[in-house]
């Protein structure tokens, strides 16, 4: 028995790692920029032009890259070299081409649970990344729908239920999140799942306080999640 | 009477300016490297680092940005200076924040056309790019469905086809595009209608080749549509 018919799942650190992929590319970035600054201040004038650059690039690794060599040209007063920047383009290129590494127990979840569930994919971020991510993840046929968004809030999640013609008593939506994943679902009046992974990005950090009183599960890894849609 | 239930439209140099944002751009861009290069040799390795970046980049303006800083940093042996880096990234984040502005006739036609027909809008390009401008456009609201496809080919025509249930002989999409607008929705079974934009990007040029043997209807402005709609 089970109340959901519509089982959606987040895919950057939910079903494939990425934060580790932005995370290493970073520790590059601050080797380049070493001679010049300290590596707190690196990542926080990044962190500073990133978050900046949101509203005009919205999320994603060519905006990201964007804001590298943004960050470079502020901290070296403009004598980043040409060299330099070339290899930011690489590093970014080289992010889009990396191989999509499934989470533990993915494969095999997300195979046992298509077969009881219609499956969505909801996810942020660049469109021909995420498509060329899922088209490499071998995951991709389990997935009824794919649905890459602009922006995780309570609207979207609402407009992806309409589409979907599911009530938010039968959808319940699974990621890493809270800020994402989790909250806006929840405002929605669906269900959640949140899957912690090792890394969040500073931007997806919510406060104790925006928890409280708030009610979802926790699982610790993918391979719970079946038991508790069937529990649930 | 009419035999069409989806109008499918095009966003670019269809509903609103768009290649003329890209030419104003690369006039700027050339002048930027008038010192080491003349202006055709510009021209034709900016298109080459374009087209070679499509597959890893997609379509959209930040791409077209990451383009543009990879041919200067070529052009000039890597003697670019970080401040015109800066100011290619600030081209960028401008046709970003470019005001919307759509071609003649299209406030009008769009809104009779919604009150007969079904309208989905069929976009490639940026994602979060493109929701920006039909939230900008002030005609988003007489779309049913808005699709930002990662590529125009035969299969995408289906796929949208297919989940707006309608079938191909009562679906005709519209475009400036003949390449990505009119021969892969007719190999895809559908009707095409083409409206030519005063300039048109090489990547999307087709030979005549292509064309021969194809039928498809090509009007001069968006206000023929309705008419042609109901005689078609």
């Amino acid at each position: 028995m089970t109340r959901f018919d519509v089982v959606a799942l987040d895919a950057d650190d939910t079903l494939w790692h990425n934060e580790t992929l932005f995370t290493a590319t970073q520790t590059q970035f601050r080797a380049l920029l070493a001679r010049f600054r300290d590596p707190e201040f690196i990542d926080r004038r990044l962190y500073e032009t990133e978050t900046h650059n949101l509203r005009h690039f919205g999320y994603g690794i060519k905006g990201f890259t964007l804001s590298m060599i943004e960050t470079a040209i502020e901290l070296t007063d403009g004598a980043v070299t040409g060299a330099e920047v070339q290899r930011l383009i690489d590093l970014g290129r080289e992010m889009l081409q990396a191989p999509v590494e499934l989470l533990d127990g993915v494969a095999e979840t997300v195979e046992a649970l298509a077969e009881r569930y219609r499956l969505v994919l909801v996810t942020k971020g660049d469109l021909f990344d995420q498509e060329s991510k899922l088209a490499r993840s071998r995951v991709g046929h389990h997935f009824s729908a794919v649905e890459i968004v602009s922006e995780k809030d309570a609207r979207t999640y609402a407009a992806v239920m309409a589409r979907q013609r599911v009530a938010p008593e039968r959808f319940v939506m699974v990621g890493n999140s809270l800020k994402s994943d989790v909250l806006p679902v929840l405002e929605a009046g669906a269900a959640a799942v949140h899957i912690p992974y090792h890394v969040t990005w500073q931007h997806e950090h919510v406060t104790d306080e925006a928890l409280v009183g708030k009610e979802f599960a926790r699982l610790a890894s993918i391979r719970e999640l079946p038991a508790w849609l069937e529990g649930g």
